[in-house]
């Protein structure tokens, strides 16, 4: 799908338990100005709704499982994250949800950039209008 | 204590959960070079046993809670990470030991460097002996 894709970290293991590490511009491909998480996501929320003009993030699901709805005027997928190992990438211009928080879960996300509130579309028919526009002109996604 | 303090991070809360957002060199005093988190970690199993010569991280538990034993050749403090808004930064020459990890949890840490193992010291005498060296050149803290 045009501008995600998923990622396996190394999950080093032992007796103790599991370490995963995510070097910056190495495991994700960009420089890690800002990161976020979110918890005590009620039973049955849906968050998200919204896309980045430029923001590229990888989202990790560090404890319990989450689903995440990606989706382009092109297509769309349903991703569920249920590993610590396991990243899913969002660049640019993809509308994205996220749903079906497990109760204790931990839905951790590395960001290009900081904070930017005029790098957010929160209204899918603006959306889709300026992604069309974008992914012509990126033809090569 | 010499290198450590406990930061408390936004949390923005509405009905459908929280979010606390950590911006690199704002939030957390240094570039995020690395992220990594530890999981499934055995009941009883005591992890760390170590300090680094030159490293800054921050520790973070976004979900259950574990304790974190921190020590310098001038004294030691156990502090409870219980609370996904709150930070736990470990400059430079602290040995730290983590423990009583409840199940499901999961401590993420951001780190100023990349993986380096020339940075590790993992003998507490040996540290001891170059902790006493930094900390006397570096009276200020």
């Amino acid at each position: 799908m045009k501008n995600v894709r998923q990622l396996v970290f190394k999950d080093i293991t032992d007796l103790k338990g599991h370490l995963t590490p995510v070097e910056a511009r190495k495991d994700v491909p960009f420089d890690i100005k800002r990161v976020y998480y979110i918890t005590r996501v009620a039973k049955g929320e849906r968050r998200g709704f919204h896309s980045h003009r430029n923001l590229q993030q990888v989202l990790i699901c560090v404890s319990g499982t989450v689903k995440i709805l990606v989706k382009t005027p092109y297509g769309e997928e349903v991703i569920k994250l249920d590993n610590p190992a396991k990243g899913l990438y969002i660049g640019p211009m993809v509308w994205r949800e996220m749903f079906d928080f497990t109760e204790g879960s931990a839905l951790v996300v590395l960001a290009s950039e900081h904070y930017d509130e005029e790098d957010y579309i929160r209204d899918y028919t603006l959306y889709e209008k300026e992604a069309r526009i974008y992914f012509t002109e990126n033809e090569e996604n």
